[in-house]
């Protein structure tokens, strides 16, 4: 033990993902896309100029800024920027959850909310989800400090109607509401139109699962441009440079190639329609996914069975050892043929 | 006023770094390097597989770390990486500096150590340097929550020598001791060494100055593989992942490139050398740089007026308008051809 250890920050410890070593792998357990960035973004790479990567980046990311408020008819004084979505949440919380009074997030969500919370002091509940894991809207209309959701939900992909959420927002209008869309783009709606209408709606999205860019590390956030600028103050006071030369770079060609990502998503879409039947008939039923994931559970055979009979088999998906949801998988959407050989061992184990 | 204002982090308001738009400029103010990065970096850059993009990165950033560790013969646990200096030293503060009691650091420093603590509310005290910009080493014998000492000083340029160093890390055997290093490379001894002699040291560097990665955001610390455990703790509680895949492949190569480092780091400090005798025949005096920058005044006319006349001439050096320091400029070490430009238009200003 040494002697200044008595000053030093107390965290939950950390369980690193799986990163599995071996080559022939199937990786549907973090919800990557299965398929390559836009195009643009390899051309884009080869003609970088090296040479600018001796200067600074520039702190405001005009470039990105404007690209994702031109892609979403926004104004670019709506758009906010960082190192993945966690960084656009984390600087959320940060900057908006500054009550005595609790902020709000289902029971089951993307499990860094607490972490954010206890990190910066923030007091919070957890409104239990319904048993078909849909959220119940009335839990969000108490005194609060702030409200969180993610839409679709993680892990369960379930999307709540677009209508609960501007409910939720319109009733709650002295905190800020954040929703978090990392999903939304693979088939639900984004609240995004509302921000015109709400200046207490964050909505929050990724570059990481639908443009195919989670090797870059790009989140967003679109909100009224006085919500932005708060977090803009605030990110500026502790770290003015964040975003890279290459990310500014290669997320404006990200975002601009508007028919290769809808090409994307049908393709991913089309191979989730057709994994669900599959899974149906393996004898899995899930909540109805509008995300490139499905969290499945079987009628017979326990999650943590399959889990490690997948895994021997070299195919990761992921499992949460956690109360409530412990009998599920979180099934990514792969290709195609990645999805083929995930069903032929589903079956050769399911069916013996 | 939006009624969720009320619960928003106050911070100091933002004062946006000079980013000139013009093309034929002089920019002397943010201490860049004047030279490319390492010739590997745009090698590895045309080679970069873009596919890769889609996948997340290491969160443990192994590459990077192991080639840091490489070249500076430590054992790779040893080692930690953040998205600039600024990313690890505000994680070195919130993991180590949890006492009651204040830190320590000097009155005359980087501008962002009184931001971090006020952020993690960590108490702070700020002993004052002596008249000529030396360090008091008695001021950091007393109790204390911690020590962040920047060495050479910023924006003084003035080294501390190493046994000062040593005596104060000694002196404080129960709080971890920062030492930020981010211009030792051009002349300064690093205390590095010393992390295999005390546990509460903590060595932190940059890529931005001397290997001419500003653009790409990487910093770094070496210390003891304990000290470096709590800081991976607290950084993977909250953010997993934040090095992105250029910029841990692009670290690589700018860092094991140690022949075109020592070349870049020998024409920077000969012209420092050459423009000291310069700005001493110019009428300037300031405290004997070890960096890539000048910190000078000037004995007869105000540094406001120099600043804005080499303003006027697209030349731009760095003004605080700051108590003790608003008769300063700083002036960073640019090319050759760069510092005759510079000097030609004093000489017409202050010759006179």
């Amino acid at each position: 033990m040494y002697s200044w250890m008595k000053n030093v920050r107390q965290v939950e410890p950390y369980v690193p993902g799986e990163q599995p070593k071996c080559t022939d792998l199937i990786k549907l357990n973090t919800n990557e896309c299965p398929y390559p960035p836009a195009p643009g973004v390899e051309k884009k790479l080869k003609e970088f100029k090296v040479d600018c990567l001796r200067l600074y980046p520039d702190p405001e990311a005009s470039v990105l800024t404007s690209a994702i408020a031109d892609y979403y008819q926004v104004k670019q004084e709506e758009v906010f920027v960082g190192v993945g979505s966690d960084d656009v949440l984390g600087t959320a919380f940060l900057t908006f959850f500054n009550s005595e009074k609790p902020i709000l997030f289902p029971n089951i969500t993307y499990s860094f909310y607490p972490v954010w919370a206890s990190l910066y002091g923030i007091p919070y509940e957890t409104p239990k989800l319904k048993e078909d894991f849909t959220i119940r809207k009335e839990d969000y209309f108490k005194e609060n400090g702030g409200i969180v959701i993610a839409n679709p939900n993680a892990p369960t992909g379930l999307e709540a109607p677009l209508s609960v959420i501007e409910e939720i927002v319109a009733k709650n209008p002295d905190v800020v509401v954040i929703v978090d869309e990392a999903y939304v783009d693979f088939g639900a709606s984004s609240a995004y139109p509302l921000v015109e209408k709400y200046d207490n709606l964050l909505v929050v999205q990724t570059f990481s699962k639908s443009r195919a860019m989670a090797g870059m590390r790009i989140g967003f956030a679109i909100g009224n441009s006085k919500l932005i600028a708060c977090m803009n103050a605030v990110k500026f006071s502790y770290n003015s440079y964040t975003m890279n030369q290459t990310t500014l770079a290669l997320g404006v060609e990200a975002i601009k190639d508007d028919t290769y990502f809808k090409e994307t998503l049908s393709k991913i879409m089309a191979t989730r329609e057709r994994s669900k039947k599959e899974l149906k008939e393996l004898g899995f039923s899930f909540p109805d996914s509008r995300t490139n994931f499905i969290f499945a559970s079987h009628k017979k055979v326990k999650a943590k069975k399959i889990f490690e009979y997948l895994k021997s088999k070299n195919i990761f998906v992921r499992y949460f050892n956690q109360p409530l949801i412990d009998n599920y998988l979180r099934i990514t959407i792969g290709t195609e043929e990645e999805m083929d050989r995930l069903f032929a061992n589903l079956h050769a184990f399911l069916d013996e």
